[in-house]
């Protein structure tokens, strides 16, 4: 049987190695051990606690691993129709040979038992990264996190700043920073000079980016060191800071590290749109949403302040794309970055994809990125982006525009792969 | 001629009967008496003064029924293109046999006879039940509403709760509580009690669910009886309460509302986001319109202080459908819930639905209900809504996802009607 | 081979001949003169910024026509994937026999040498008329251009109004007003004398239209004259106004300009949405932005006090369009008025064009308008929207409501032309 125009074109954009610019990935045990990793991720958690699975029973504490599963197999019947649930199955066919159409109580145990054999496997690791196509996987990291024991040209750390810039009065995070560079300032100069250790720590361990997720109200402004220094003073003193001047806080933290981002060449990797907590009762990582009002000319000041830093933005609401795109299409240090979180399904990357390609240079656009937390789920969601991107470049490119498919495949090549290398400063594997 | 995949996946839905969860049914006179009725209904009223007509014209005083329609049919020319029309011809191919392809000033004098005729049957209301398939009616019925004198096992009765949230200063409004509850509340606690004798009355004549529309700057909170009190007071001697008063005393009786959902169990259905006599002059019922700076997070208190209620919730903005997906896919209490006004037409409901079907679990949505006035709408306004959904599950599921097509038309099934049955408790019919 | 639908459309539409109601041509200078002309357009010049180029290299006082080609030329390969650039194409093509697939740095001197020498051609701007189907062209004058020295049933005057009711405290708008009018106002009353004489003189000289954009947070209101003078008599005296103050001068002005809209009867072009400077080092015309958070119920006051004055509104979001679409469907003198700036790509016209078809009267809606520069720039543009037209055409109408192909043609022509006619005046080409 002859392929479809868009069939062909994901074949070929399937062949493609890859770079994941941003994950969860813990790099010391970076691929699920059993289903249960699998399933214990919060897009499957969360959505059989909506569909009615109590809390109480997802996260038991002590609970066990089969047990785990089963509890929550009779909940995927609800949510067979979703995204989610095509990349439960996609992993369990590719990685497992799972033939059936639906996993559900009566047949969820074979696989449990043949995926553990799978997994045990000592080169299991390998083979999901061979399998995946992966050819470097961009981590997440602590402020405080020694990076050692890891393979770091494989596993590229990337500095995740939101402790710093929103939880310094929590004391933890406090002495997390004195642990990891000694000091305990008592200025606004000292506080900048700490995070400073951190980027040479982080620089010299290969780090190429600096990360953070930010809610909807945030705007970021320059905040005078006279300004900052009592309220550094006190909170490390351990007082409570008011509203206002938490906002001064933040602000003046997110401004430093935007100056050593200049400084030290590093992208700083925006995630715009989350609130915090919005659902109390929800499962672990379940809790996160979002407020659709939101605008990048909060954002104004710092895009025009730092004109030599790249700002690899991510939106949370579809809504705030048009901006992003018009955005990037205006900002020379304006990217697009793949699609997050609740505009991970196929109906907003789509349009997404399009917007972005009919009106952002093309080398400005990082297509897609994964999100993961284990290994396996890289291959799901990156087939999801490929199919789309290739509906989109067959139908947009190859024939809205009479392009050849070569030079569709051109454009897809470098969407998914080659401004990940020129963004964040190529591949060292 | 072989059927494409959608068309055939639409004729099974189209052999489903239904349940309709939200109408403005008057179940005295649910049906039309002529073409007046129909085509007096707001939607098409509301266009012919858009492209022209002047008010005057369409609501004079003691205007006859046939002089009505004889002066909005050569408006129609103007909206032939509006999905609204659409349901105008429908209607008359359907029930009335009509052949022609528009309704002119030249042929609608034969289709006033002929449907006038055919409505004046006394077996008109069961023949178009029967022809739209329509097992159940969901009414909206005023708070005061006897709910005496029909079948409220096909005409299901539903709390609208409008006008004692926000026209509790109206005497009209107050005189009306009294006269239902025999109560004056002079008091935050004797206020719910007769909130609390209008629910059991409800519940006593198997209503089904509390409603009620807000409009976008609506956030719901805990008011206590101690603020409440002297706001209740003064409301019902008649005094005039400041803007921040009436604020408070709305959000006091909208919990109210919410705990007596809790304690009666019913489903409370929130229609969010609309701005009311916003076109001054516009025509009955066509003067609402809305801002689209709203946000779901307005309603975090609400939904995790309510663990047991169900919220079905609709909103008005098409750029809310992401949040609501999400705070659905988060949320266990959050529904979404048909396709709202002006967001009712298919270029909306088609990007609405694919978005709900492919990330909220298939038991939480409520896909469609007609919103009508008059029963002959349930039929064209559900088969739009059963063709984009036909055209959704087969390009989504069954090519994109390689479902069979009776797999697919399962989970049409479910969000057409399975829904309906769980959430507001299944058909007495 | 034979014609698909859509393009059997597209042929169709392509057929008609045009009013283009908005645009910024010179009527003295409306042809280019030379490519640099063409790729001087702010989309190319500022998506060659975006991807790299510096504003110095583009912008370098007396900088060579072709060395500025020779320059941004390299930076296409950047864009390729743009609409934009398939604008850029697609001229180069039609006008200058251009045949290659891409504008390289070894093909563009051929095409900088042919092209020149048809621009040197006197009927040049004749010939791109014929060739683009155009029967008259609307301008964007400042309120003192004198309107002389060219065909004005050709090229329609239109008055801009951006700088009387956002500028006026700078003595140069100030003065422009004083030599246009003879007035130097001291007074509310006086001021609005002044503005009648603009109003005078632009109806005097075959002026169509009243136009302005919009920054996100402006809401009109009326401001007694009382309010006024003081202002008035201040800014014209060279004083500095307060924020506040500047938005009550700013109101005053902008409901005089509808005032003499509603006297002299014409339209009210409201281009609603757009930050000025956001990119600070953003290219000439590349620095605006937009926040998408804005809502035309900030305009209610102002429809409801001007029934008799039209107002076809451009949202600069296409997070705004059902707004527009609901606020078209119900105010009789709303109009939805083309694709303005950054919804003016395929994407976003597809689906705004949809949901206006689907919900708006069909007298109600100007499809498109260049918004050109130079006048090579209606062809390509053109023949974007009319391709997206004659596919929304072909699935809604032709499939989607079994409407013949010329019925289709019809509604066609009644949103690309007819309705400009209507709506502001007619032809006297």
């Amino acid at each position: 049987m002859s392929l479809s125009l868009p069939e062909e074109i994901f074949q070929q954009l399937q062949s493609l190695r890859l770079i994941d610019p941003h994950t969860h990935i813990n790099p010391h045990q970076p691929a699920s051990r059993c289903l249960a990793d699998i399933l214990g991720y919060h897009y499957y958690t969360e959505l059989a606690h909506s569909a009615g699975l109590a809390k109480s029973q997802i996260e038991e504490p002590g609970l066990d691993s089969r047990e785990k599963v089963r509890r929550l197999v009779p909940w995927l019947a609800t949510i067979e129709n979703t995204a989610q649930y095509s990349w439960l199955l996609e992993m369990c066919r590719e990685f497992f040979g799972f033939q059936e159409e639906r996993i559900t109580p009566s047949n969820w145990e074979s696989l449990y038992e043949s995926s553990k054999t799978r997994m045990a496997q000592p080169d299991w690791e390998q083979h999901v990264l061979n399998q995946s196509g992966l050819d470097q996987v961009y981590l997440t990291n602590d402020f405080d996190d020694p990076l050692e024991g890891f393979d770091r040209n494989f596993y590229v750390p990337c500095l995740r700043t939101d402790d710093l810039v929103f939880h310094l009065c929590r004391p933890a995070v406090r002495e997390r920073l004195t642990k990891a560079t000694g000091a305990s300032p008592g200025s606004a100069r000292a506080l900048k000079d700490a995070i400073g250790l951190l980027f040479q720590h982080f620089k010299n361990r290969n780090a190429r980016a600096c990360a953070i997720s930010l809610p909807p109200d945030f705007s970021p402004q320059p905040v005078s060191e006279a300004v900052a220094d009592p309220l550094v003073a006190r909170a490390f003193a351990g007082a409570d800071l008011t509203a206002d001047e938490l906002v001064s806080l933040s602000r003046f933290v997110f401004w430093t590290l935007a100056e050593f981002c200049d400084q030290f060449q590093f992208p700083f990797d925006l995630m715009i749109g989350v609130n915090r907590r919005v659902c109390e009762n929800g499962v672990f990582q379940g809790q996160d949403l979002f407020d659709s009002r939101v605008s990048l000319i909060q954002y104004k000041t710092l895009l025009n302040a730092f004109p030599r830093v790249l700002f690899p933005i991510s939106v949370l609401a579809e809504t705030s794309n048009q901006e992003l795109v018009s955005y990037a299409w205006i900002f020379p240090n304006v990217i697009t970055s793949g699609h997050w979180w609740y505009s991970n399904i196929p109906v907003f990357i789509e349009r997404d994809t399009k917007a972005r390609l009919q009106a952002v240079p093309s080398t400005k656009q990082i297509g897609y990125y994964s999100d993961m937390y284990k290994l396996e789920f890289a291959l799901p969601k990156f087939a999801m982006y490929r199919r789309i991107l290739a509906k989109v470049l067959a139908e947009d490119f190859v024939i809205g525009r009479r392009w050849g498919v070569e030079r569709a495949l051109e454009l897809g090549r470098q969407v998914l792969r080659g401004n990940v290398e020129t963004i964040f400063g190529g591949s060292d594997a």
